[in-house]
């Protein structure tokens, strides 16, 4: 599976999201009017109910855990992994010796052990009290233990007097039972220690499903035994031992996370036929696929032949792969292959299938058997669900709602993944806002409701690889994880902001790597690390939406393939630029102030400043390097943004109207500074031309 | 061993390395005169001879490496690494597939192996060809291949068309034989993560040395299953697996680097006697110390179990090491303990040993031959050189030249520390120009020269962590690298600064974290990664002396421990402020211009304004965080700095003599604000006064 495998359907797929978010936005506005603000707390997820009492727990050095009750090494772990983690969250070093009951700044209790293979719907909930005196954390099992002690974590901050958590109360559970990340390992590899500073991350936002999609044309990345062409010819030496994949999963479990496994077929399977061309619908030989896209190869559904494979190779990754879960892929097969095949024509006469989708249908079904021999549950994307499939298979939706609504009808359960795509380089809030119950599954009973059972996070890796790619899940993925987790009503997006860059600086400190492996890249292109006009500037821009990085990247270099480096300014920056979202806030709400909201023209004003100037002071770096060349116009039109905003707030400052020539001409000016120059957005275009036209009405609205 | 295990040795010791450094500076300027400027290209160390030619080898994202002639493993994964390393650089998908001579971008030529277990004094040199048409290495053996491969990573640069690296002829070979890095992992411990970080930066720098200080009083930091109570009792459950330490061994001899342990003995052994007192000279027991200094308790070196002890532990460590030098500390032993025992009295008595020198010269004895059976040489600091003892072991000087050349002359083989200490918090230019064969060592005969091996870098852990440790070692261990490695005469100070810049960017780029780390601990302190103003601040201050970071924890908390946490903006800072070293440089130049020089003007003008101006933009988070409230005078000790520097600007612009009693206020004010506040010194002072001062003659100097 891919965001991306065709550019229409993208296309679509994006509409249909855009669409659904303003519905939410609306329907948010409307739910969220009675609500309560939400409380100031730093934790993200929020919890389900929060009471935020007198006082607060001083953090010191000796603070100390002890363990009353139910124990093991699950509980132990989590236990001195919270010690470690509150050590690099303030640079003491915390003992992660467990203490006595009597004498534990936090007491633990959990009631019994959590399934030894983490099992979907398990009990997460736990009950924290933190008071002056210390903190109690109850829950039924680890899991809600686990989710507890990331609470603590992200409770205790900085103040002026030391390390502190306010009280508080907390009762918490999550919404959903399945809150996932995908990350594709295949077209692009990502390497175990980026793949465990991920799970640190998601545990951190009480994430607990880490999907791989492990194989699709561009690459098998799995050692496989039985088959050892798969991974040696499959991968260009880029794949993961089954040791290593193993101590991932152990990784993982620690921390309450499940690990599925994905291995897409019949389609999107060419970097098995180069090893295995037998496998194949088609003639062969085969290479490992270059391009992005939807390719012909398939697998053949006719031949007894496939199905042995497939069992010999389940039966091998079930024995590495303990999750209940299976995933099969099952997208975009274009039937090509099938098609010009006589003896696949045969097959399907003799067996009356009347098309590829019905043949595909019989493909899923022998290969559901074969998963379900397995003692797994067969996952597949919104293809697997056909006619006559048994009814404990998950769909996992890159469709969307209507379609979930619709195999939940049918009494399947269903994972949403439309709207969380986070490769597409969409705003945190956007992501936010969707929301699986919402749509078509808005209209569901609520038995039916209950088959939705969360989503995941995607990450494709068309346009990611090993150093990007922490810089494109995270913090955005924080935003997914608290929709899947909090109630549907917490939908305050300034708060998510807020408790976003909170989270963000926390993954900092526990060792993530999205900030500071961007300010590398950026040093890396400007070929030195005096780069702080090229940091303003990074700061400014945000990458196009992916359709069009895809286009541009087709004009640049026909079709794109994996060999073209991911080194260039679009990689390094952030997905969204917050200096362009708190710049827009401040001009919000200095409009909103009738132009006497001295704080935020100070902001406005100082900002623009900045960028007016930025350009000359970055013209050095742009001389120096090959990977700056593209940046330049950029740069020149921040400055023009600069100066247009600059002269704005002086008409505004004047109580004078700009003139309406000036105004028509600067705003032309401005429309073409907001479209994407090659890849690239100037994010803070729109709030400079919101600015230039309030210009206009300064003088009106003076006092 | 330590550096600081006194105050008064201390500072006996920083005293004589001032005289040293001023000493050489001297010598330096002499030798330098005749010397021809530095070749412009950014390798360090600089090697033995350049020769740049006339254009540059392209650098594509399909640049391969080929081996002709000699092969092994240990060559294939150096030419591997460099394609992985290469990669980094550059954010091209390098395959690390090797190619065939005919179609290869570099071809590497080695003659014959290396040996098996790396050895003191193999070749190392290389020649390397650099043309437009592609690259040639050829080396003895694979040591001198991978120093090349170093220097074909650090040649390759961003252009304005191209990643490129210029035509050169390099013929190099070391200096010295012996390039260390000492790593003190018991005062706090250090992760292997942070250890194979360092051994990839060593590699870089072509040092060669991994010399680890795996226990003293504060820590016993390696897993014996001989005598298993020696990490169980003695490390805090901070320790290595063997398994561990053999596989970071094997990650270094695949680098190049040769890995020394060092067990301190019969001193710095508190950690040795928590599990097993019976080894000691005291009643015990013992309980793992600490506190920083010099302790009493020592190793009874009067009893046979003692050394059947040790028979057995050295045993087991050489099982693990397979370097022919095996290190027993051996420094700074009070005697207090055997003082104190009457059994040691008799026995000291019977064998006529008339003093605890006498003593500790006997148990050295019994100690080398223990090694010596163990077939390994002995390493030991200055206090193991006593009459008789055989010419093969190695003295490690932290005493300086004159102890080293006392040595050579007795025919002992030495390596320098004194002057080397990173810790101690002195800027590069100062450990750079410290010679191992200056001062009395410049007087020895050649042969005697010869005995000196070259030279370690100490990282004593004191006042350094697992999280700051980085910053401390780089990149200032570069620039002792380069007096390691290259000829005596490369003494330029400007150019070693520049191309340590080069080298400092290239190792992030590697995956090093000394600026990452100080990044995310300023984010921490100040509870927030809105953090542009602390950095501002942050680049503008430097870590007093360690001398005075002693005196200024012990007047804070009494005697410091290793409990005290290292998380203030002194461990977060860098310890060579680079900002103040360019602003005085600007000023230098500004002044010698005759106050003509714009562009130096400029760059002092806006450095003036941006600290004079941050201290309001700093107060936000000063008041936010119990961290920051020693930094509140130190900011405004900046701004009055800036204020201070804008004045004498004006008044220089102006061409008027700033008025004396101005200049009288000022001065007094500036030397206020140039003595450390706590720990930390405003770096930038001096140079502020500079320009004060001279703007008082600006009117004379006028045109």
């Amino acid at each position: 599976m891919s965001a991306h495998s065709g550019t229409v359907k993208h296309v679509v797929h994006f509409v249909y999201l855009l669409v659904m978010v303003f519905a939410l936005i609306s329907s948010a506005a409307t739910a969220q009017a009675p609500q309560a603000p939400p409380p100031a707390i730093n934790v993200m997820p929020m919890p389900a109910t929060v009471t935020v009492g007198a006082g607060r727990l001083m953090v010191p050095k000796t603070f100390s855990v002890a363990i009353a009750g139910y124990s093991d090494p699950k509980l132990e772990h989590a236990a001195q992994r919270f010690l470690r983690d509150l050590g690099r969250q303030t640079g003491y070093f915390v003992s992660d010796r467990l203490a006595d009951v009597g004498h534990a700044t936090l007491v633990i209790h959990a009631d019994h052990r959590s399934e030894p293979i983490q099992d979907l719907g398990e009990d997460e909930s736990y009950v924290l009290d933190v008071s002056g005196a210390g903190a109690k954390l109850s829950a039924p099992n680890p899991l809600g233990v686990m989710h507890g002690l990331q609470t603590v974590l992200q409770l205790v901050d900085v103040t002026p007097d030391g390390y502190a958590a306010p009280a508080v109360h907390i009762e918490d559970s999550p919404r959903f039972p399945w809150r996932g990340l995908s990350i594709d390992v295949s077209r692009h590899f990502i390497t175990m220690a980026t793949l465990k500073r991920n799970v640190d991350a998601m545990a951190a936002v009480k994430m607990n499903v880490l999907h791989l999609h492990l194989s699709d044309d561009q690459g098998f990345r799995l050692e496989s035994k039985e088959f050892p062409k798969l991974q040696e010819r499959g991968s260009d030496g880029l794949y993961y031992l089954q040791s290593e994949m193993r101590e991932l999963i152990a990784y993982a479990s620690d921390r309450g996370i499940r690990v599925v496994p994905e291995f897409d077929m019949p389609g999107h399977s060419t970097a098995w036929f180069v090893g295995y061309p037998e496998l194949s619908s088609g003639p062969g030989p085969y290479q490992i696929e270059r391009r992005w896209g939807i390719f012909d190869p398939a697998m053949d559904p006719t031949r007894e032949s496939t199905y042995k494979f497939l069992d010999r190779f389940i039966a091998e990754m079930v024995s590495i792969f303990p999750d209940r879960y299976f995933h099969i892929g099952g997208d975009e097969v274009n039937g090509k292959q099938w098609d010009a095949n006589p003896k696949i024509h045969e097959f399907m006469q003799a067996h009356n299938l009347k098309s590829d989708q019905e043949l595909q249908q019989y493909f899923t079904d022998r290969v559901e058997k074969i998963v379900s021999k397995h003692r797994r549950f067969m996952v597949g994307w919104d293809e697997i669900l056909t006619p006559g499939m048994p009814k404990d298979i998950v769909i996992q939706s890159w469709r969307g709602q209507d379609s979930l609504a619709e195999a939940a009808r049918q009494g399947y359960r269903g994972i949403l993944s439309s709207g969380y795509y986070l490769d597409a380089m969409a705003p945190a809030a956007q992501h936010y806002l969707v929301d699986p119950l919402a749509g078509a599954d808005a209209t569901l009973t609520p038995a039916q409701q209950k088959l939705i059972l969360g989503g995941e996070a995607c990450m494709w890796e068309e346009f990611a690889s090993d150093e990007s790619v922490e810089s494109r899940i995270w913090p955005r993925a924080a935003a997914i994880a608290e929709r899947l987790w909090s109630p549907q009503q917490v939908q305050d997006v300034n708060s998510m902001y807020r408790r976003m860059g909170a989270v963000s600086a926390q993954l900092e400190e526990l060792g993530l790597m999205h900030r500071s492996s961007s300010e590398v890249m950026l040093a890396r292109i400007a070929g030195t690390d005096d780069i702080a006009a090229l940091q303003l500037l990074a700061r400014a821009v945000q990458p196009a939406s992916i359709t069009i990085r895809e286009t541009e990247a087709e004009k640049a270099g026909g079709i794109q393939t994996s060999d073209v480096p991911l080194n260039r300014m679009v990689d390094a920056i952030a997905p969204e630029s917050e200096d362009a979202r708190k710049f827009s806030a401040a001009v919000d709400q200095f409009i909103a102030s009738k132009f006497q909201d001295a704080a935020a023209e100070s902001h406005i004003r100082r900002k623009l400043t900045e960028w007016r100037d930025n350009d000359s002071a970055l013209q050095p770096l742009l001389q120096n390097s090959f990977l700056l060349q593209e940046v330049a116009p950029v740069s020149q039109n921040l400055a023009l943004l600069g100066a247009a905003g600059l002269q704005a707030l002086d008409c505004i400052d004047a109580r004078e109207t700009a003139p309406p020539e000036w105004k028509l001409q600067q705003v032309a000016m401005m429309q073409q500074a907001a479209k994407p120059t090659g890849d690239l957005v100037l994010a803070i275009a729109p709030a400079v031309q919101k600015l230039v036209e309030a210009s206009s009405a300064a003088a009106v609205a003076a006092p």
